[in-house]
């Protein structure tokens, strides 16, 4: 596992950050810290590490004349803005940086072709930004032509990428980075990582997971109201979650009203013996209602799935809430049991929230080490956090798998033992 | 306009209500009030007028043998808890009426065949009640068999039925009621007016409405950050409002980022010179980005109906936010412009939330004066609020018409100044 | 009763306002609705009416060269920046003002010496203000000397004064349109009625009461978590409410959690055979916990009052929070009973809300209803809200008196019955 | 340092519980995780490591005949019914201990001469309690006799305490402790850390710090408002923070409108060269307005202390918000300059709230661990969260110091940076 961080070159200039103290680029963290496990891997060759974020002494780019530009790309998240208003502030205020560029509408905005310009981007522009949702700058979905970004970067003088994204929006930066060294070009890609859905690998929370599950709460209170004023009725919620079923679950665990929670990770048969539908009519009998909990990546067997990829080249997936909606009330209406079903999607609802005041904290500390590390001409990073401290991360290393729930571990457990569900497969 | 109330015969015993001064059944209140008409109306015969509400000197029900009934029909509504607790705590503090049943699941609960058994109610039961959205009598929609709810009444010596209800419920009442009649018992039937969408008729005000703005309007700022945040990004969301875009006009104006409202009172072309799409072909041209806000009843000539009718007997209505949804992406396509559109449809969200504090009081109100007209032994009528004031409507006058935007009023004027959007007929 | 609104002179401008139908002057809403009473006043006179709010086909003052400004004053109250983007709004798009100043910090703004200059309001620049609260202008407390304010608003030749505030407001607006009528002025002085407490008279509801009670409610819900926590635990909350006691009566209705209740209105007891002392501690006795929510005017029999004015010229009142708080932990003291007392007073966090979406709507007619008549040419009165009509009232009527909770009235009687609090008098 | 966790005997009952995989008690985490100290620690002695907290295949306690009790002392905070039903839920689901009993009032509910008597708690008793703020149980602050708690013990045949509170609570669970094991006794004491100042040793987050976070950000949103709203507005907020600056540095950072924010682990002078109140003179001269958040526990040397102490043995703190308040107003009269000062102090709102969604399941992964560690028959521990491990900690070492804000650390320096204020001191 490689956890070196790319260098553009020797840092030589003197950092103008007033902190407490410097962090070394030979401060590292362990990425296991059970006491056996260290133990062995001392005994053989070391045991593998983080690079430490934070400000170094000694910074490669020359302040004044560095220019950078932020660019946001994929779903809305809560905490962009505040990201954004903490590069920007990180930079102006701290290192004096006074060009900072707005990329407009994801990595589109770095291809000419579609017209966007910058928004400069000043402390006084992004001062109230964190109290709005969405993202000052734009934001679109899918990869484009690399090398004409780099192209767009060099064109406009720019010195630090700041990429805010999730997998696809990562692994788009590392490629940029590659493209860059290739080229020979000293500019620095420095990734946040953003993920409703809490599924980026080293990197043990996100931000707007927790505002995330916050807001999905009240959905389920609300499916829950449904539910139990009507007779035989049935709340199903359908909240983010494509590969890793982390909000679903939390919010499983939080409400402590829901029946019955499917995440992409568990497998589950509707019918059978070991079905859930049966076993949903079954809990309709003894307590006339129930809810149902499904991460959007769930029961994609169920799905028809055409083949089709999205705007950002992941293959589609099938609506798994609107399939369990009518496989829901096929069942029944073959039953000759009348269900109320009420289906709620309150994807867009979360997703354009402010952050809570917990998750701006935190965007501000991710936002700083992305500039701290950039500023030092490191590269081909993200910041993540880990075991408490925040730490830079190959993009490499980062995009090279994702973050589940396990299916067989701890989480899984209490949720399926807080809901009561059995094992559907 | 017959505005008499029906009385099941004389008032003869003290009521044990402390109040500051009790209102006699010749105390009424002026519908229109300007005074040129109210002094015409006096020129000839007299102007038209309702009932006040308010408590009566002497009852007809003896409260130590009276047993009340109260029933919720239909959609979800913030409040509904809220009614059911004031009506028990004055039934059982202020009158000292020891036995309230709860109908179970609407007027299903009145019928023996569906098996549900009622649910004495206590104060200490709804002690809590007002904080949790839905009903805890549960719910259900559609009418019953007059005849045999009106046996289950003699049957179970309910001398007093609360009906909790929109449009179709209040018919229902109507009908119990002149069953009543028609075989001379001597129940009373009193409706408590409950619609989302503020529809009713002599009901300046209907609980639940505020909340429900309060909420929608959220949906709103999350389709207007997620608009901004899209080039040529749509925020679409759809409201209740079947027949009344009451709601829509209101969150149009309280959100202020609304570009475009449509409501069922108000027609609209979606194509040719005139129509919504190439108008907001032409604001994302200039702007980026629209906000589209639609009632559930809008637009239905572009919904294919089937005919089919729904649980509560109407005709049930075509999705207008799904063919919004579709036909606007159908345009963009036909004119190779790419945007992103994002559809919110809160509507069981904004259904199942506890009412707010300016609503729970309300809710107490209407509820009191309910009490207050069936323990004096009046009977088939609603309690309306009438410019401020507390009245008792017949439910066939209340029935008779449903309140809606004027097109050609004040409301709708004001909603299509504060959007910007023209009329698209 | 005088309802005359004065004006400046002959209407003779063509309105360019676009409705559905414009209000003639003589279109007048009554002020009693009572079946009985309108019918006797008919007989001896008439009955009294106020003057129809809503626009003028003809208008006095030449919108292109019509100069307004906006003062706000007094306490903040939820919807100041609502009724000042609402104004601007209307006066630029519907009339088409383009001059428009904000006063600034009260009416402190009108006199030079304090060195503030006018902030020019345009629509963008009000664009998203309704979503923060306070007021963009800035406030402060008192009076001004007239005739500067006056000198002031001929030197800036500014047309019409709108005025947002309470009873010393627009008692200050009706002196300044006196002072203006003396010298033969041509300036229209309008005021919109800004009160917290809703305690204007003429006005049945305004702007803020609905929202302070919403967050007034859930300090009620920490006080009642806080005594319910703690053996013989008791939240003690003082809500706003000088003169008036309609937060604290409506609040302890919506929470359904407040067992003592003490407004303006209503006298009482600390001490004695049917005093408060005695009666809380029998409640403690048997539920071990009681939530006190006092109103701030109420009980300053108990307050030290020194006579000293506050900045609006008000004698300023004891805090009874504290008084309350200090006597009831003395009283517990001398009974060697122990308590826990959980004082909260969160008057700041509720004027500083934005509004509520209900009150939003409300908002924007009251500024549209403002700007219609002072354009009509009308002068020295405010905007009312009077039997769901927007009416025009003489600030000489409007400040005659004060809005009360009637202490032998229905909503005293319903909120003693809900608290099961005695008469402690 | 001892990490040794105290064991009543030899766990020999197979668990009942049903996880992917137990834990032994011989898995360790590694308290410090930095790289290079960890090598350091290996090469003399090993370094440092906290026990891992989870299920043990083999337990101590006999579920079917044990009896466990809950106990929450000291003041309110986000989350501690959750903490209940979760320990409930886990003792009675997953083991099937049937016995559990709730201690009223804190640790009085130990002391039979209060006459409290116990709560027998079940999974139906605690369903919806985490909806609800406070704690059912009831708390009180302060110490109680340790011989007699421990008679209370063992009369009522008592196996497991559960205790909830901060240091002082954990000091005297620790005493407890002591006192069962000098007589020779079988029973556990289990601490869950309660601590909203979230100041408890080797514990990286407590419960409800996040949610308390969330609420005291809106009081800094309301001072900012009634600030902005006036001319020289001061808005001066105290949070909760008796020795540790955590939610004050939070809120500071979270929300972005705090112009100075005191700790008590930073010292500042008021008057003076480099003191506080001329800096904020010049800050009014320049914006107009300022917004100043105080700990609780900050600027104790201004305050005047009277060497008494509260309920829970501390010493008395002054009231630095009062004093701040007072020497605010005074230092601008001294000078002749009038400022409006609004001051906020939102102690009780914040503590009575229910936990977060967040929250929410951390308490469940803490309430969980408990009982894991309780019934294997460990005791004298608590449960801590460490570098993302939840740990079994010895009490002693948990209370023998606090976690608090390191004025030369990160977290304070950028508190600093984003309120730009300097070293008062």
């Amino acid at each position: 596992m490689d956890t070196a961080i790319f260098s553009l070159g020797p840092a030589t200039i003197d950092s103008t950050v007033t902190v407490p103290q410097f962090i070394n680029d030979d401060e590292r963290v362990l990425i296991d810290l059970q006491l056996s496990s260290v133990k062995a891997a001392f005994a053989s060759g070391g045991p593998t590490s983080f690079e430490n974020a934070g400000p170094r002494r000694k910074i490669f780019f020359e302040p004044s004349r560095t220019k950078a530009a932020i660019v946001t790309c994929g779903g809305l998240c809560p905490g962009l803005n505040n990201v954004i208003q903490s590069v920007v502030r990180m930079l102006y205020f701290s290192y004096g940086v006074r060009q900072i560029l707005g990329v407009r509408y994801g990595y589109e905005g770095l291809i000419p072709d579609f017209g966007h310009s910058f928004l400069e981007l000043t402390p006084q522009l992004v001062h109230d930004i964190h109290k709005t949702g969405g993202t000052i700058l734009g934001t679109s979905r899918g990869p484009q032509d690399i090398g004409r970004m780099v192209d767009t970067l060099v064109a406009n003088k720019i010195d630090i990428l700041f990429t805010l994204g999730g997998d696809g929006t990562l692994r788009g930066a590392d490629a940029i980075h590659e493209e860059i060294k290739r080229r020979g070009l000293k500019i620095s890609v420095a990734g946040i990582p953003k993920t409703i859905d809490n599924d980026i690998q080293f990197a043990h929370k996100t931000f707007g997971f927790a505002t995330a599950v916050s807001i999905a709460n009240e959905s389920v209170h609300a499916a829950h109201a449904e539910a139990k004023s009507a007779r035989n009725g049935i709340g199903l919620v359908k909240v983010m979650g494509r590969d890793s079923g982390f909000i679903a679950s939390y919010v499983a665990l939080a409400s402590n009203e829901v029946d019955y929670v499917f995440v992409p990770e568990s497998h589950f048969e509707l019918r059978g013996e070991k079905g859930f539908l049966p076993h949903l009519e079954k809990r309709l009998a003894e307590s006339k209602h129930a809810v149902v909990l499904v991460a959007e990546g769930a029961g994609q067997k169920y799905c028809e799935i055409t083949g089709e990829k999205d705007a950002s080249g992941n293959v589609k997936y099938g609506d798994v809430g609107v399939v369990m909606s009518t496989e829901i009330k096929k069942y029944f209406k073959e039953k000759n049991i009348p269900v109320v079903l009420k289906y709620i999607d309150p994807s867009y609802i979360i997703r354009s929230v402010p952050a809570s005041a917990d998750d701006a904290v935190f965007c501000i500390m991710l936002a700083q080490n992305a500039v701290h590390g950039a500023m030092a001409g490191k590269s081909g990073f993200m910041v993540g956090y880990w075991n408490s401290y925040y730490t830079f991360v190959p993009l490499k290393l980062a995009t090279s798998g994702r973050k589940k729930v396990d299916p067989k571990g701890y989480l899984w457990t209490v949720v399926c033992e807080a809901t009561g569900q059995p094992d559907f497969f």
